[in-house]
């Protein structure tokens, strides 16, 4: 019997599990987990810190009693995989002290990401959090339950705490302007905390536009999100439990602090085993995800992949690419190789009543590395038809080779539900499709009065930045 | 002097001449237009007529008076253009009986399209009315007018009649289920009419997939517009003004008839002066518009352009293509050859509560006419990720070539505001650039539990039918 091990049970690997296991069910298939948690959707945390979603196991999209009886997967979960050996073929797992070491013909190394630790003073301090588990989002909603319960005022069953209070709870730090910084300022500042969050570049978001970056700035201003930007935070302060945030300029109380200044891959299992990591420093991987070791792959937040514009290795741990990678292996290991498709370092995310969406090359540096020479505009326009009674406002920044006109990147920013997000669909197809601004702006996209003008924001975008090369 | 003269002053030949004149400020820009608007919005017409816009002038995006000051284009409205001589280089403008020659260097033929009258008889009657211009929009606000002023109920200022009534006035038939049909079904219903919707052929929305005709068959059924298939209405019936819509199998009271069965180009003007038109019957263009007359162009719904999946020329007289080939032309008059790119024939629309988009080929018989082995499936998928505690379906017909996997086209639905229209912007560029079902679905589109599932519904079709080619 044929067997394919998979080490980490969640997006990337339990894609790869489930996929190869249906299209060869002959084949024997084995994850190993070490946890308990098995393909959770982590992007959901924030729904479920902010008391959208009432349970944790929501977030779960299939559980392991499904993957062993519909799926008839050999899913170990509290097996932690301490070794894998090339040369046998073989990996060692353990659990509960004792060891099992098991032969593979095909293996897959999913060991994801693990929250960063900045050089700060202080983060052994009680009330300092991170989130990157589902661990860490059980006790950030308990932090959250907690400062529900103190607050004199009666609480609804459900929903925010505070969502028709002002102000309940006391002042909390984040350190961190990325999306989880972004999303986690909305899901304690709708709990009626007051958020002060802390970015060390001069603005958030940095992997969007400028105008993209500025646009959430501005609406978090708004909704009474203290945004400090050239803020890097030397110390949490606090006696036992966190008192303050410190940084060159202030001391900020806060009686909790979430650090989310992002993710590194996980790669001491696949380093020691041998396996190479590329100059990301994640896992390297050829158009197949299969490293450098024969028949071992990687994929998903431990891994690197190819970017569709610069054909460069780049490392962007998000959830398609370990479905899509997980799911390619799967196919791959079961028979028909499949090659996964590259990356276009797409992101999505919504803040309160702001969404917001980016894809490709934006940064100049980055652009002139990979051969380019980047221009970039950035336009700003209805999102419905300006009769139309209701819309707002998309702002469209597109980056273009000046030379060829090559669409190399786009990011978008809309109040909720006007369309930034599912309007990058298209600028997502066009960085990989490498279309210029030409045949972009004559794209015959969709048009009625209550989803656009008669030239998409999109269009305009393309036609403004045209005219500028 | 060079002089470029246009004949039509909406979308296309205002497009034109204010691009022109923008490009080359020595140009004599010089526009003849037959009626009064120009530059207006027709597709706005049904949310006039529906009351959400409370003036018709809010659809013109131009006034002439802009045109004239602003742009410094000679607009001449009143004028209508009875001879081209191409031979001469002149054309012959009338205006209150007087007659006006001028000479051109470039012409553009931009005459629109009228609604077209099917064999009914009692089309004459009074009620019988049409929405192919300004005039028929005011026309259709007016009866709306009436019935609300004779409406034993007090009526709030603005917005529809009968917002908070479940009806209010008599029955009303719309023969015809394209995009007027249906919206202005929602424009009637929302102000209390008792809506009947009468389609020659077995689905609305003939254009777009059967799964999309259903879906939003079943919302007009919802919203208690009785939708009539297989429905070829014979006669509309009264004495003096409508009483009943008659079919072959019924007799259906109505007050009010609105004929929505479709556009035919107006090609008179063209013809008489020896301008070729195409197999649509509608003017044919090259690749820059031109016509089969040097230095005479064509453009909008009164010219037909090539499909961009079949490079056949086809008729789809929508707004965007208008606004686009009159921009290329006015580029090209003053110097700069452009072309305007193809046609995917993509469309959208509102419908209550429902959204709606198609492009590229769906039609079997046309994809065989186009050397294609199609293969059609379609999905439905979570519009949100499945534990949002927001969010609805969204419909995704795909339509590829078996051999090659080539995307050919696309049509969604979803509930309104749930991204098909948006979505369906990434499927225009597929279609458009060709790329297989394979290269769509590893597309790196955006992810956030707020927009998508983790694999957004148009990958998850792309997989689907990609596994059954």
């Amino acid at each position: 019997m044929t067997t394919f091990v998979v080490v980490g049970g969640d997006a990337a690997g339990m894609s790869a599990a489930s996929k190869a296991k249906r299209d060869d069910p002959d084949l024997d298939v084995v994850v190993f987990e070490k946890g308990e948690w098995v393909s959770y959707g982590a992007c959901g945390l924030p729904y479920y810190i902010k008391g959208e979603i009432q349970s944790i196991e929501r977030l779960v999209s299939v559980t392991p009693e499904q993957f062993r009886e519909e799926r008839d997967i050999d899913l170990r979960t509290g097996h932690e995989v301490v070794g894998i050996d090339p040369g046998d073929r073989t990996v060692t797992a353990r659990s509960n002290g004792e060891e099992t070491v098991l032969s593979y013909d095909s293996l897959l190394v999913a060991t994801g990401a693990a929250a960063t630790e900045p050089p700060i003073e202080g983060l052994d301090l009680d009330g300092v959090y991170t989130l990157g588990s589902m661990t860490d989002g059980k006790e950030l909603r308990e932090f959250v339950a907690r400062s529900r319960e103190t607050s004199p005022i009666d609480q609804p069953d459900s929903g925010p705490a505070c969502q028709y209070l002002e102000d309940c709870s006391g002042p909390v730090g984040i350190v961190g302007g990325g999306y989880i910084g972004v999303e986690m300022a909305e899901a304690l500042a709708e709990n009626g905390f007051e958020v002060h969050l802390f970015q060390r570049g001069d603005r958030v978001l940095k992997g969007f536009s400028d105008a993209t970056s500025e646009a959430v700035a501005d609406h978090l201003d708004e909704q009474a999100v203290s945004v400090y930007l050239n803020a890097e935070v030397e110390a949490v302060d606090g006696r036992d439990a966190v008192q303050a945030v410190v940084t060159a300029d202030e001391r900020v109380p806060a009686e909790m602090v979430l650090i989310g200044t992002g993710v590194r891959p996980r790669t001491d299992l696949a380093e020691d085993a041998g396996i190479e990591l590329g100059p990301t420093g994640a896992i390297a991987t050829d158009a197949h995800r299969e490293t450098s070791v024969e028949d071992v792959y990687a994929a998903g937040d431990c891994a690197e992949a190819e970017h569709v514009v610069t054909g460069d290795p780049v490392y962007v741990p998000l959830a398609l690419t370990a479905n899509r990678h997980g799911r390619a292996i799967g196919r791959t290991v079961a028979g028909t190789p499949t090659e996964g498709g590259g990356i276009a370092g797409t992101a999505a995310l919504k803040a309160f009543e702001i969404e917001a969406a980016r894809t490709g090359v934006l940064d100049h540096d980055e652009a002139h590395d990979a051969g380019f020479e980047p221009v970039t505009e950035t336009i700003e326009a209805k999102s419905r038809a300006g009769y139309y009674p209701e819309g707002g406002t998309v702002r469209v920044t597109l980056t273009a080779d000046r030379d060829s006109g090559q669409v190399l990147g786009g990011s978008l920013a809309s109040e909720y539900g006007e369309g930034a997000v599912h309007r990058s669909h298209a600028l997502v197809g066009a960085v990989t499709e490498g279309v210029t601004l030409g045949d972009l702006s004559n794209y015959d996209l969709a048009y009625a009065p209550p989803f656009n003008t008669t030239w998409d924001p999109i269009l305009t975008a393309a036609k403004v930045l045209e005219s500028k090369l």
